[in-house]
């Protein structure tokens, strides 16, 4: 097979909206296991969208973007079902804004091509999903392109991404939905902790490479702005789809409050989709109670669900989407209460 | 249980000099599955450390210094089996900083004592670990003097840690190994790609709160960094504990010298430890073979054990250390080369 | 809490025929990861109930007629969508039987009560369920009163599970559906190889203790009856829920045709619902390209799905169920064809 | 490659004697996670053959003596540290037996050779293990040679064992060591409860389908033989490495002697070494305290240990002997006991 070949049957998003899953998850409340957690999960979930004082944070670790579930996690943007997001740099560059170019990803298989026939066709592989490298290479250097267009001065990883937004926009979207447009759009900050570890990181060493002058991504300002925002809203939820460094920096946030003398609540709802097992003492797999001892997570509406996201995140929005709570939310558009100050509230 | 009750029992950190590891190494080659695979990673582990043109890059994520993993790890600075390394930030500042410090682990169990009394008690918990939340502040206060003495300008994390080396160094160092202050004796570069997300992230908010100049951590100049590294470099082997960011930003160092036009080979040697499964799609998880079709690790010397990690790190590094290839390695001191240097290499 | 607010709140088993999956496992066939591999088991499935020349052999292990999955089980006996079940003793004696006789399982949580006074309640817990201990040894009970019935010889435990049905059928039946009572009204042979190793164990034990002549349960005769089933019906499908015993049992019924002399084609169609893996070589992770090396499986139309099946199990079947290829698929009955033969065909 | 070149690399079996693995397990104490897991496992193992009135009961699941753990295991048979076994037919017949027969498991890989090639030379795989089939053929006719030489009556599993080790005793044992052999020897009862599941199953299929009088393998005596070991031994002590039907069946006999009205107390001392997840609610990787809910297992001395098998039951072999406690222990010869009675004790 040849690369076109390779690349030939292009991977689509589930859209949440032509189903209804709600009979089902009210169904599984009812059995045991993981779709008894997932019933109760999806029903915090609603519990936290219904609740007026309450600010909901998405946390994004694994290749989600990429593997179907990128027109959900925007729909919960352009619905108001959430006020900032906190990602792996992947999610976000090589995955959201990749297909915001116009780029797409392909369906394959693990074992389908020896991996150093890929390597030589110039196809990067996850897992079961194929991508054109040549691209991936055109959206590192678009990140350069952008960095080109700005002040050389320290930004959050969040004001760098609200410009590819911006970029996006002037440019003209290249697929339906895309996250760090409607972010941009909506005025929904998004975090990526480790910027510099995903697409992003080529096309910004690129340019501070290549010019004498150039901007850095400050990583204490992320931490920084997301703990104003903790500041502002007081009670939070987070609903976090994997573990690492996104679900451990929202976590954080909540002590962050206190350390700077302006103590806030323990987040109030806590829902985590994982794999990761607790066992080995990681971050990622810890109880949602560990989290407790900590200060940083409430335990009464919690709930792990122990599943590979993509079975069952399109069952708990689509049922999010259809209950509809959604409707009554407002807008935080917390993007404007960080323009409007500096380091200090 | 009072809390000086509950933190009585302190953890101790296992000394791979003292037992050798290598007859049971030897005789797990014979055997299956990750017997075998663990005997294998170590016999590619001898033969990086023998290989005169590699440079070694250790990479850390999961709970390791607290875990009684501290002093394997620090030992593998001190005596130049690894030129660089790539960590979370909370193995390098609440845990191996925080031991720096002079303060200690407990050992606890999961289910022993409420979290919400754990929380009353100001007591943190890592899986079967505890933690005195009051060191931990103190932790994080350490960070922000460290801070307040340095110049206001942009920082990578591994000039930050260097600085926390120093600081340590000049304090006296509360505990017998330390890599941070050993990797400052040794001028061995430290990164931590999402370096706000950890107690340093407490200090540096609070650092950049309470001043109207402050300093920044830039987090593209860890990625130029550690790039300008693999430049210099040329043969790299990578030894990964865990996934998450550090894995990744490691691999795509590759990547990154091909964007600057100063192609350099992939990865020779590649081993993992993990407990990751490949079938989420996650990085964590994936396949060395898959990062090669990324054209990062060549696939020749690659092997992933499947393991927690404190259960077989301290054999290979037993089974190293008594092989005694490392006493034929030249320090690399990369600080000293990111020391005299630019952006640009 | 005493005993009966404890067991208060009643599990129930999902209908699968009041939801349609179809359009979602569609829209799950363009995605990644899981989600694909799901939609490509549920199409092989269907393809496998399409095909005519193709008897259907179901595998349980694994708590799932306690989960709420016993009902969406008993209908693919109802519907004619399986021809032989191969189960643990659990599934088939403590939860379906078990509820055939009237009792229900309940909802509980895992550290909601401690375990030592759930023994002291005589509350068995499994993970979240709970169930109590006295109705269970009623259960036990009506083994032993169906042994004392039944001549003393040796039964495969299909025969012996045919009478159990029997037994339900005389009575009255206690639930709304029940696999040991549909697969008895239907002719559909049901083996547990391990048909000790349950509550079944618990009454057959004490028939044998407490009489002179007693029933034996002849494990030969089960293996034995499940290859004449094969050399009868030549193409096979396996759709294994979980591995054990059931997985490898099935799968080794294509070898013992060989030795018999009466060889016949690997299973043609071959799924898997596991979440287990295949790094420490056991069987109940292996994959179906192992299983091919030994003349097992066919890897033409295989496909596991990595997920716990309370999650997914109902989507496949009703996903089946709405497609409609059951229809027309007839009756194979093979009860009729093992009780009309001595050991050899 | 041809057969010959692909069944070259020969496995072996770790000889824990040969190193000391107690300064290892100590330093393991003082640490966290699944090292201190293993390191109280090993204690509790120790504190058990130190306990005079304690019977050691092991349960095998999974490849083991395929995959270098026979003679480890042996030796605990060979030095009294065992006073019965359950497993699955695997690991007696088709790997143990078989060595005992003269041949032997060669070292493979996962993906080396196709699996339809593999299949095509007549070789089976377990992950990276590699058998001759032809030889598997010999194991199962030696089985079907056995049950020619027998009494037609009914067996247990038990009874079929120990005439296969005085076959081997008889034949020339064609290893160093045995289970089946050092068992026999040692007059240490096996229960296989699910004994046609493995190569037993082809060979007693064989020897029922070619004769008019057979004998058969009743799997209640399994239960009942075992229930009658508990009775006598009043304390008990089980080691569980793996889960599946050897874990349930060991721990159901203490419900089953309430039963009889014989009523023992729960298993002392529990220890189990699984990679299995207690999230799926099947009973591979329950909790021992679950357990406790059933009546079955102490939750004073129990110990899971999450790692493969390979990696750690050396380890806790290798300390055990040299600790040495099983010097003072007496063999048990539970066949003895079973050999001089009927059903009821």
């Amino acid at each position: 097979m040849n690369k076109k070949e390779i690349l030939s049957d292009v991977l689509r998003h589930v859209d949440v909206t032509t189903f209804d899953a709600r009979p089902l998850i009210t169904a599984y409340g009812d059995m045991a296991f993981q779709a008894r957690n997932l019933s109760r999960a999806t029903d915090i979930l609603n519990r936290m969208l219904a609740d007026r004082e309450c600010s909901v944070i998405l946390t994004l670790a694994g290749s989600l973007c990429s593997a179907g579930l990128k027109d959900a996690l925007a729909l919960m943007i352009e619905t108001n079902m959430v006020d900032a997001i906190v990602s792996t740099g992947a999610n976000i560059v090589d995955q959201d804004f990749f297909e915001g170019m116009g780029f797409r990803h392909y369906k394959g298989a693990p074992h389908q091509v020896d991996d150093q026939k890929l390597r030589e066709l110039g196809i990067d592989r996850i897992y079961d999903t194929y991508i054109d490298e040549d691209e991936l290479r055109e959206c590192d250097m678009a990140i350069a392109e952008i960095a080109g267009t700005l002040e050389p001065r320290a930004y959050s990883s969040r004001e760098f991404i609200q410009a590819m937004g911006a970029w996006l926009d002037k440019r003209g979207l290249g697929c339906e939905h895309s996250l760090v447009h409607a972010a941009y759009k909506k005025d929904v900050p998004i975090f990526c902790p480790a910027f510099s570890d995903c697409s992003a990181g080529f096309g910004l060493v690129h340019h501070q490479w290549h010019n004498e002058k150039y901007l850095t991504i400050d990583s204490v300002a992320d931490f920084r702005e997301l703990t104003r925002i903790k500041i502002e809203a007081g009670e939070t939820g987070i609903f976090m789809i994997g573990g690492g460094v996104p679900k451990n920096f929202t976590q954080d946030v909540v002590v962050a409050t206190d350390i700077l003398g302006e103590e806030k609540p323990m987040h109030k709802y806590a829902l985590q989709i994982t794999v990761a097992d607790e066992r080995d003492g990681a971050l990622s797999g810890s109880t949602l109670q560990e989290a407790c001892s900590w200060g940083k997570v409430d335990t009464v509406y919690e709930q792990m669900v122990w599943a590979e996201a993509t079975l069952v995140l399109p069952l708990m929005i689509s049922d999010a989407w259809h209950t509809g709570d959604w409707k009554k939310r407002a807008a935080r558009q917390y993007n404007k209460l960080l323009a409007t100050s500096g380091a200090k509230a």
